[in-house]
């Protein structure tokens, strides 16, 4: 036999894209490891750069990118890195995006249009992503865009967890801002033994155009309630139910939600006061200007840093989450 | 030059497999044109075979098939057809599909499962298919699956014509059977000009283990109900669902659903006294022992046909459904 | 230096669909293992499911099914567990199909004919398998259909096995039943060290329009003969073949054939006088009803086991058929 | 609407590779047209280098090769050219390969072997072939090695032609060389309505070591034999084929085969004094030197050229050889 | 015979991304057509998002951006349009890149660099690009970087074109700004039939650390020096080349250059004293704010017009530089 | 749990083509191994064969070969292997080509041209090579013609560790011997803290028609001269360099290159007066007849080997050449 032989070995790799740096150290600080200094630049006509500064020969790369404003910059250092790594050899690469990019243009709703979500699923396909790993996608069929594993993360025992700690859970209604994420709450009503409302958004017929009535669906005169998003953009919207549950005798209203895109006038309209309480995760960070006194954020790096150990190790992610979606 | 030139041409052609011939003749003959006489057998040991009895070379092929039961024998004899195209120099091929198979595992609901759906695009795409052609899928995001244009197209214009030529519109009611449909039932309402109600099941916190209620928001006592949805299977859930409209004072239900899937006890469900009326359209075929009194089914053919008319002649498919949805 | 780094390590899962499971059971406990708990079942309207029951994340798996009747679903089964397999990050996906469906339709014959053959190979590389582990093809061209490995296995030394331990072999004569199974049955008759009989069809000059002739090239005559084929389907073509050899004086007349494909009358033809005993492996079931008094069925699990076993640990299947074919 | 029309047209041309320009020559003579002009070379240390004189956008571009010795170099030849209309923006390109190469390596006979037939349809999709047109394939499973239409042609209506022309019919049998050729050789002995010989090649049970036995099946006494075959190589075998008929008393031999590869001393064995007349076809280039008496020559550019031509004009290929095969 | 059939007909598209409208509005004004209505949008967020007005079905679509800064928005842009034209069933789709976006990473020049340019032609590739236009590359091998045609179009003529109507020639030099660029200057030379020279940029022995010394190679004493350059970024090279020529006893300082990307202080650096003269094309947009006195801008528009007529037509893009380069 | 589980392995194989089984014996040599016993052949017809008589399953496999003439012969034997590898379950394939084939046809110079070198890396890609090991590419942008990793090695530290040992350095001149190649002389001159040279060829103003004056840049008088060059073809274009920089005062002439092609008359010309002496790498055989008194070979096998240990052992190639390029 002519051949050379080895014991094989496995190496696990973090890197991170310049978007939310905190929370790609947080992550690897939770793993016992750092992160591969990366000289990641912008040159001045706006073209990115990325090298790293280690061999990641044969290792199992992870690369942590948060989708936040200037989105496509992001996107584009991602993309970038995954090329270099493949480039590099790495034996594996799976993309990690806390908040999948275009995860709102996931069909055609009239014609002509793209499905930007699937053609993201493609671009890290072509740059030489292998996996992908995200947390609560707008619509879970978009773990189908991709060619390949997709580990979808749930934030729900994370925030569950915090609600625990922090909130008499009594008088809870646990509240759906719109008939499209009724299932998830419904999950929330489970899991804090509390009952369920929903808010339906319809137009008023006694009022010509576009004006919307929210109708409240369920009880929630003298409750607390908690109404649960899967993200915050603008933030208008919520408010707008928030307001809804107040004039209809809530006590109170927390809004639960994984995604603090926090676009605009978000921080003015979640301070406003028929809202008690936003709490967040840092899937996307929230730079002090956005940030509010009634925001609480928590953590999503060991979740994150969880999910990665199971994949590296071969465990299971699933369990993870076992009794919670 | 040492070229030859000639003029280009387009030729269109039609082929079809086993599952729903009437279908297919039925567009055939809207389109003027014949079905390409096939060759399609099933081998003693269950496996398929096709063969085109007409050059189809350079042509824009459209394979229609219905998946009804036994559903993967139709998928495959629709695989089988696309590669016979392929092979024999077909210029573009489109899938037809009126019901999208599998369209219900779009996602992964748990770990390990499959994302049958998007299989079911990518054997369409390695058996040479360039198109696909469906209507109504039950998740939009599906178009997403195909690598590759797909023409989505609604049967909600065919139903309304019908309900508009049939049905007394003074006091119609739409009705969602659950909260995943509200954003069609919210288009018919505004087609129909006609109040929507929304059917909200959730446990009983009264009695224990899984039993239902079957909550009504909006009004419906003394209104002729439309109960609008993508497709009955077993028709259980819509047969409770007319159960509570009647229960609730309803003084009239009436089915309106575009994939008459049928399965088991479908006939005896939705023939049950509550239900006065089931609307379906043929898009899968409807064998003489699955028939009932009360149903009535509207032709899908004409919609198919137009359809591949405008996508033969690069006009727009988008254009039919104007202000439809 | 950043990484994390651990020992690496293998792990091998054997997945089996519902065609077959004594097999895989078979298999399973050859190689000491238990098949991952599965649940796989039919939906109402035909739509099949599956679910692996345990992690499954980076191992080397093995999708295990039998290629019988109804062939497409089983094919379909497949496919769908090798998407599940593949979306649940195992690192390397085999299916074993010990009898490859479609294997007869490996050319275009006639102009616009499929290529099913191929197709499967596809729809196989599609659903994301990276191997294939097969018996006696049809024809071994078949391996080049497969845009990667294909361990072809041979039935031949466990057959020949069978025939060592229970037939007197003094008077034993092999015999091809076609043209196009020469070359198999020249290997034969080297290991049995017995002369070599052709059977060759041809139209009776005599008689007009497709009446053929069983012309025997050889000597038959009180001689055992062992007919080697790789598949029994109907039985017809075998049964005539055996009647010619009696017909010529053969003492006797054993069927031996890897694929019991055994559609329709088959058990009836193979009960016929003029053959005395039908030797055959277990590639494919053979349901009570098929069974029947002159059939022996000798498993072909310990095969598979040893070559599962030495793809797993990068062994040589080769060398497990050395100079056996 | 935005957009600006015309008419669409279809444009054909023909480029030819080195290897065999005057088959080339006389497709396009036969087509009315001419070869696109073409500067081909060879580099000093062995490179090869081709560039079109002519636009070839949107053309239907046919690039004829023969792969005689030095096989490698016009394959690649032809590769490179496929890569150069690639880029010029060739609307569809076919790779006619009379004679398709390593059609005989289309198996792994043994384990690491590799399956050149299927590499080279690999490296002609890699270049940028749609499709392959081709001759009398060794094994018509080929046809299943490439992704994409193959049109394959037949010579045998050809040279069946040139028999009715030149011999008399009255004492023909018609003989495969070995097992493997029957299928073919019951067709012509169908179309010249000749009786059937064939050779099986065996050990000789009283010589040691693989001597081999020519057994004739079939009456060749006082016959003309036309023995056929695909191809001849060396010519080694043909020659003892016709040398053993010879022996059992044959009239006369004739050799009617596709592709003339003529090897080695070809010229020299074909010439022995048992072989009367041998046929072949232009598929290959057929150099002064390997020429001699006996040999008659019939060509294929007039089938070539009817074939192109049903290609480009959306015609029939099939319908060229009904009832031919 | 079963098909429909009808003229074949071609229709050309111009879509714009917003990144410089005014070119793409004056090619479609050279074409005598306009571009497709889109409706192109930032959402609050940064993702961006696309729609086209009007049928796109069958088209031959121009996609054209300029990759300006912000440059990944741009770029971002154009693929969600290539992906939009994909899923509308556009026939074909060129992307128009004139200045191609990271062109200067077309290599690994260290270890885990990625080589952005090809990773832009992988991604135009994925969202369903089919073609590439561009103008005047970094490095001529990025045509290798796309799997397909790529146009490659010269602004030679053009800038040629624009100094021959307003130069002196006769006492012109051509100068190379440094040692890659030598091919390009060295056509130039011949086309205005000016002598060359060269600047060589190295370490001054006498000055430790990066200090750099402009040697000039060639006479450029009492001339007019015409720097030619592909591309001009902060400018602050090619002043400083500039700076040389007048110190060795230039005349005038003309620079020619394509792609006027004019980063940072551009506008100052090519505002000195010893540069009299920029001459740039509009491949890229200049802003009010980025234009200084000396500055003269030739269209563009009328060559890509050419060129994507004659592209569309079928007709010859090399020919409309022949003898140009 | 189910699985059988194992501890992980690595097997590096070294596998060689025929055209410079010495450069692969050194490599393998070098590393302590042996090549893998190889059957490889060329059929009469000049069809080759190559088969592996170990078993290489999950190996990582280097496949070896030196594209000399014949080149395409070498490029095919390389692809052939490729696939038997591929088939025969080798986990990863790194296709090791010294000196990369085709690289000078890197670009469309004019229209309708192939770019060869990217051709080769599909080519490469489509047989199954995951890998490609390259040494001193012609333009480094070849590196991105291939979809995966390449490792571009430097000859540079061989040559130059031989130039320390046996040249007296005080009087040297590096020089390039054209415009191409300054940024590799620049390294050169740094290394060996030599000044630099530039030989810029043009057409003599004086002389109609392309004949071409040697114009020197920097100091060659007694100076001793090393000319550095990627590859020497036929020779001529180097010794004019030569000669004119003898004509100069060169005190010595030295010619470094890495790629030995020596085509036709090579060694004639580089036996001229006025070259003192040549050195080069095997990257190339070089047969008895094309070698030359004033030849000196230095081996780059321990640079390969030691690469081929550092991708096998996920090392670091780049460190290798740390300050180097």
């Amino acid at each position: 036999m002519s051949a050379i032989e080895m014991a094989g070995q496995k190496k696990l790799v973090l890197v991170s894209g310049r978007a939310h740096p905190e929370l790609a150290e947080a992550v690897a600080a939770e793993l016992g490891a750092s992160l591969v200094p990366t000289d990641a630049r912008t040159f001045a006509n706006g073209e990115l750069y990325a090298r790293f500064d280690e061999s990641v020969r044969g290792c199992d790369a992870f690369v942590i990118q948060s989708h936040t404003n200037p989105i496509n910059e992001w996107l584009m250092e991602q993309l970038i890195m995954v090329d270099a790594l493949k480039r590099a050899s790495a034996k594996r690469i799976t993309v990690v995006a806390p908040f999948y990019p275009y995860s709102r243009q996931d069909k055609k709703g009239r014609g002509r249009e793209p499905i930007s979500a699937r053609l993201v699923a493609d671009l890290f396909k072509a740059a030489g992503a292998n996996r992908i790993m995200t947390i609560d996608l707008h619509a879970p069929q978009i773990q189908g865009f991709f060619d390949g594993p997709v580990d979808h993360l749930f934030a729900m025992p994370v925030l569950l967890d915090h609600f625990r700690k922090t909130i008499n859970r009594d008088d809870l209604t646990v509240v759906s801002p719109d008939m499209g994420r009724v299932r998830v709450a419904d999950v929330w009503s489970d899991k804090l033994d509390a009952p369920l409302a929903i808010i339906h958004k319809r137009r008023d017929p006694l009022v010509p155009n576009q004006v919307s009535v929210h109708e409240i669906v369920g009880d929630v005169k003298d409750r607390w309630c908690v109404v649960v998003d899967d993200m915050i953009d603008t933030g208008g919207t919520i408010a707008k139910a928030a307001e809804a549950l107040k004039k209809n005798g809530a006590r109170g209203v927390t809004i639960a939600c994984t995604h603090p895109i926090f676009s605009g006038k978000a921080a003015e309209y979640l301070s406003q006061d028929f809202i008690d309480q936003v709490v967040v995760t840092d899937t996307l960070p929230i730079p002090e200007e956005k940030r509010f006194e009634k925001l609480t954020v928590v953590s999503i790096a060991p979740l994150l840093a969880q999910a990665i150990h199971e994949v590296f190790e071969d465990g299971s992610v699933t369990s993870m989450f076992e009794g919670a979606a």
